[in-house]
């Protein structure tokens, strides 16, 4: 199952020989990104092999019109979808009049790397051309983590023997699609092309959404270090060229450097675009290819300084965490709070949707925790903005008095799923967005937040619950029907268990902070009350609902039933199915996977990751021994939480086994899928596995908290965490832990229940 | 609400005035059909406006490439589809160089008539031209019940004042679409025009399934009885025109006989269709368009000779009970075996797939009463012959050994319909065909079928129900998890107690004519024992699962529950919610339907009706009034098994009430949607309001059987109905219900709990 063709190295993705069936993987791994652009890791040279082309810009979507079997009130007519960009990284490479193409060359060695720790992407190869000359390539390229808008690319050719006719022809170039394209309708517009030198601009804007890009190129031509003339060109009506020629002797090396890129309408007046790209280029230039690179580590290094993990005596998990950690990087910097996290970061097109509640339930901890306060806040903004679409949406759907929705996927707010079982009935994910404002406060202690923006979408997903949550005239108490929890192997169910209890959770939650907000920012809380005309009754309404919540149980058992008929079900474990039905998405037809007892993911066990301090440990066990061996682990977000229980059980060794599937998904191809892109909201749940799970990091009582346990496999394993201003690095060995505080102010916290001063 | 255009009258629909709005519902209303071939009821000459044209073929579909939002293992690959054929029946009418054009003629009169008696169509309508001519035209056409491959058409233009230059140009035109096509990709492919004098044959067969047909006509244009020349001719690739013109006078008329339809590969072998058009053709010219109708009237007498239902004192419910069975009768001769009842029948395009359980459940009883037992048998030979796809159709769903599920929608044995709540879920399918059956051999008393044919599809639906049932572990019970039942607006519940009780019912009657067959026609047994593999243990399994079979109920309200958790339900009654939103599919997100009380249909009152002898009146009533006052009956099929019920219950009121929504649900377009075709299936439900409900028609120990009850709003009713070959009329009014056998053996019934013999 493992496609293990990637090299093992503390620091780097490295593969080795040329195999064409590996591209599109290894398009996918090696992809870069810098928050605010992105690209797979197409070649820049001409590749008539299977490929998937891919460059994001974030922020820039477009909504395809929806394609569903049989239409349901209440559906969006838009699927929001990642936009493949123009491409700016394009050079011909022509050899004696044939354009170079690794899939029918004669391929004498390949190498390619990506340097996790400075974020630059390289490849070396030989090939023998028809002719019989022998030609060394390198490229080197970055997406700059100092100027988001720019990158660049260094290009040699050099001829080793024989003799070649090359031409290095750098272009840009807006004739792209999208593979997943519903109608094949054109995404972008372009309006102008411009050519000044060999600088190239292309101004487009996307259809539809209207969003205004420049793609541009400046790029240098030298044989020897000797700089050639060149002069960019309109090739069409979507594409700059600019081209230089040479007759390379062996040992003679011909090269490009390219700066390139996007300016965006989302930093700056449409009508600047040109202008801004010049601004880049002129700064690009001024600076050297070098110097931009070293400008681009230093960010880097930056980022590794509160985000690294080190692990001893095992170079895949290694490799694999670094890689979780570069990819999260990678596709969110945190610095806009316009932008949100895409399971796919920059790496496909799949799950066209930019935001799910993985962004709340996975992503925020490892953000809060490596990054800053202000990066973790920005999250949370994003749903505060959008807060007047989640209560349009949850009007389409018969909800009334500002009660507020979040959609399942969104890029702007607007609900863009359409599959009426998740779009619909998936709705713990409100309960997550609130838990997420939770979590951030008991992290970072930002008091401000809740009066300035939380509390807003707090009553609005209150109200929610409040309406969806209906008197069972049977049971005498609140029930919410029709559901589908975080385990969607189950559709419409009645009294989801996690559901249901962060639906109790989130109306007294919401009730506290409006009471705390009452007396602790009167002015905040008379600007609430006036704009969302709560109403003193609707507290007491919120607190009864909560106080009459039904959850499903079996008395016998001494568990909590994911919902109301779980019994019912013929409960044979996971580990008794044959191995050719696994998984069962692909094999069992979708009433049979609803009937079975199995769990594509943590449900009950979610809120008992979420809600630990509520559930002693003798629960705790129960429950995993009993929904555990029922969980198939189908979605990539199940196994890291079911690593950090099993942690927190003291059992090691099967918290290592989640933890692994968990961190090599992508770089072990375990789905089949890495081709389509990375998993990258599942990414920051390895993170946790390691700094919740076998660091057992939380904060309790408002005080920062290690209980760390190690797997037996690793000789020992370090990680950085940035908790309110402090970077303290936990180091964990056969002889104990210490912890150091890197940098800001000293802090009291318990390591395995003692207090300590670092 | 009521369209009301059409003028009441006991024997046609008559339309008065020309109003562009209503042509598309007249398309449908005055659709004609002979079982064999059907159109709407499209202008033979050129129309501007808003128009769905539509001509189909029985049997012969199109497997559309299916298209859904999101995959799911197990869905069809295609939808089949009815498709829109070539047009045989287009006249283009030239008058002074125009074309003809009711949409932008200035209209002076417009009158068109169905008459149901004797199934001929005819339109009589004057235009005045710019040029100030006055036009009288007057078209009538027929598909014949005599050769159903045949149709006929005299259409006449006669100068009332003025002058005027007439082109008539007969044709068949093969550049066709379906208005529903996924794709748009093409249908038919053609393969072969040809002329022959005013004769024209083209041959083109459908894509992918590759039926053969001619489609082909004949004209003569006559003015003033004088037959002029007329030459067919190839216009483009698709297209065959005949054209002749004349300059008339005043009081001059000139006139198109035309004869044309298609043959099919069905029936003929391929290579000679065009040699069958030319053999239809010869004999329809020996024969001359007066006698071919008479001939054409002679088949409807017959069938309005057992199948006519009389109202008195009642003319629009008059006239909606003759549409529907002479829809019915449109539709589905009973002729072919590979033939079914679609939901539209040739009316229009919607609802691809021809048979749904609609043909088990609600149009049976019509065709065995209304025509003769042979057709009723080859209903239920259809499914027997499609019995090999029920058991793929299974496997692919993961059950095995010999399994059968019927899809729920098909053309040819395969599911063609792709929401997984519908065609995983909706199992209860496979019980109405089982119940098909039984109903057959109790009405016919032919015990033939069963070893015949009957026996192997009773195994396979058994064994499906053996598998799909499973035992609970928290009730110690057989349980069928994830079901929706006849109530659409459910979707994944468990235990609908209809499907539940239909189960428990096919297992034991299946076991019990394994026993019967195995007994009294051992040759067969030992045949389909060794076919099916039948296993003497698995009729012990049947009876066990049988016997503990599980249904949730209500001991409180003395009510078997639709569904577990239904009593969860806030159980506002239908009657109160809002106008506004009604009906609730067209103002209610899906998730708000679901979770709401309301149905959609008839689902436990479904079963009081299939099996009323184990229910008593105290325990229907029980059910009726707490299900009915929760029934929205937004499918056409839940009126007329209410009305059986109510007037069951003696709730005379309440019967009629349910009897005008199903009556006239086309006529009077209740659901605004006539435009796209008439809702077939439900017309026979509108047949057995009458006679089951109105008229008590049953069998009860093998005895026919009445009790007939008469609504206040008519002075008397009569229906015809053939028992094993006697037909009776049984004549209903305020002195009381007199029957009369018409022809066939004497036979002994009940009439109002009396033995009569007639």
């Amino acid at each position: 199952m493992n496609i293990n063709y990637i090299k093992p190295d503390p620091w780097s993705l490295i593969e080795e020989g040329f195999d064409p069936k590996n591209v599109e993987a290894s398009e996918s791994l090696f992809s870069l990104g810098n928050g605010a652009m992105g690209q797979r890791a197409n070649f820049e040279e001409h590749y008539s092999g299977p490929s998937f082309q891919g460059s994001y810009i974030a922020g820039v979507y477009y909504p395809d019109k929806t394609r569903v079997g049989w239409w349901k009130n209440g559906y969006p007519e838009y699927f929001a979808k990642v936009l493949n960009a123009p491409n700016w990284i394009g050079i011909e490479v022509i050899i004696d009049q044939a354009p170079l193409d690794l899939y029918t060359a004669e391929v004498l060695s390949f190498r390619r790397e990506l340097n996790m720790k400075n974020g630059v992407y390289t490849r070396n190869f030989q090939v023998k051309t028809p002719g019989g000359a022998l030609i060394s390539i390198c490229s080197e390229r970055f997406l700059s983590f100092d100027c988001p808008e720019l990158g660049a690319i260094k290009y040699s050719v050099e001829l080793i023997s024989g003799s070649a006719q090359v031409t290095l022809a750098p272009y840009i170039d807006a004739g792209v699609k999208n593979r997943d394209s519903n109608w094949d309708d054109p995404f972008w517009a372009v309006t102008d092309l411009q050519c000044q030198g060999s600088a190239g601009f292309i101004q487009a804007h996307t259809m539809k959404t209207e969003f205004a890009t420049c793609t541009y190129m400046e790029a240098k031509v030298l044989v020897d270090g000797q700089e050639m003339d060149l002069q960019a060109k309109k090739v069409g009506d979507f594409r700059i060229k600019a081209e230089a020629s040479a007759a390379l002797k062996p040992g003679q090396r011909m090269e490009v450097i390219k700066y390139g890129g996007y300016t965006v309408d989302l930093y700056h007046p449409k009508e600047t675009l040109i202008q801004a790209a010049k601004e880049h280029l002129e700064m690009a230039h001024a600076h050297s290819f070098e110097a931009l690179r070293m400008a681009h580590e230093k960010a880097w290094a930056d980022i590794w300084q509160s985000a690294d993990i080190a692990i001893h005596g095992d170079v895949p998990a290694q490799q694999a965490i670094r890689f979780n950690i570069f990819q999260l990087n990678q596709t969110y910097s945190g610095k806009d709070a316009r932008l949100n996290i895409g399971p796919k970061g920059f790496t496909g097109e799949k799950y066209g949707g930019s935001t799910y509640w993985d962004t709340e339930a996975y992503c925020l901890p490892f953000y809060m925790a490596t990054k800053n306060q202000k990066v973790a806040r920005n999250l949370l903004t994003y749903r505060f903005k959008q807060l007047n679409r989640a209560i349009e949406n949850a009007q389409k759907l018969g909800f009334h008095s500002g009660a507020a929705l979040y959609p399942m996927v969104t890029m702007n707010g607007e609900e863009c799923h359409n599959e009426w079982e998740i779009t619909f009935e998936e709705i713990h994910r409100n309960g997550a967005i609130a838990f997420a404002i939770y979590n951030y406060e008991r992290y970072t202690q930002d008091l401000t937040y809740v009066p300035e923006m939380g509390l807003e979408v707090l009553i609005g997903i209150a109200r929610f619950w409040a309406q969806r949550a209906t008197l069972s005239p049977a049971k005498g108490a609140y029930v919410i029907l029709g559901v589908t929890g975080p385990n969607e192997y189950e559709n419409n169910v009645n009294n989801n268990w996690y559901t249901n209890y962060i639906a109790q959770w989130c109306l007294n939650y919401a009730a506290s902070m409006v009471e705390r907000t009452q007396n602790d920012s009167s002015e905040d809380y008379k600007r609430i009350e006036k704009k969302t005309q709560l109403n003193p009754e609707e507290l007491a309404q919120w607190k009864a609902i909560a106080a009459a919540m039904y959850f499903p149980e079996s008395e016998k058992l001494g568990v909590y039933l994911q919902q109301d008929g779980f019994l019912d079900k013929e409960m044979t474990p996971v580990n008794q199915l044959s191995a050719t039905e696994r998984p069962i998405n692909q094999h069992w037809s979708w009433d049979r996977i609803l009937r079975s007892p199995y769990i594509k993911q943590a449900d009950v066990l979610q809120g008992f990751y979420f809600f630990e301090d509520q559930f002693d440990q003798k629960s705790l066990e129960r429950h995993f021994d009993f929904y555990e061996p029922l969980t198939v682990h189908e979605s990539s977000l199940s196994p890291c939480v079911h690593s950090i229980l099993a942690a927190k059980l003291d059992r090691m060794d099967q918290a290592y086994e989640f933890y692994l599937r968990t961190a090599r998904l992508d770089l072990d191809d375990y789905n089949h899928e890495v081709h389509e892109g990375c998993h990258i909201t599942s990414m920051a749940g390895t993170w946790m596995s390691i700094v919740e799970g076998f660091g057992g990091m939380r904060v309790k009582e408002n005080t920062l908290s290690f209980d760390p346990k190690m797997p037996e496999a690793w000789t020992g394993f370090s990680f950085k965490v940035n908790f309110r201003g402090s970077v303290l690095m936990v180091s964990v060995s056969s002889e104990g832990t210490q912890i150091k505080r890197e940098s800001g102010p000293e802090l009291d916290l318990w390591l395995s229940g003692q207090m300590l001063r670092v």
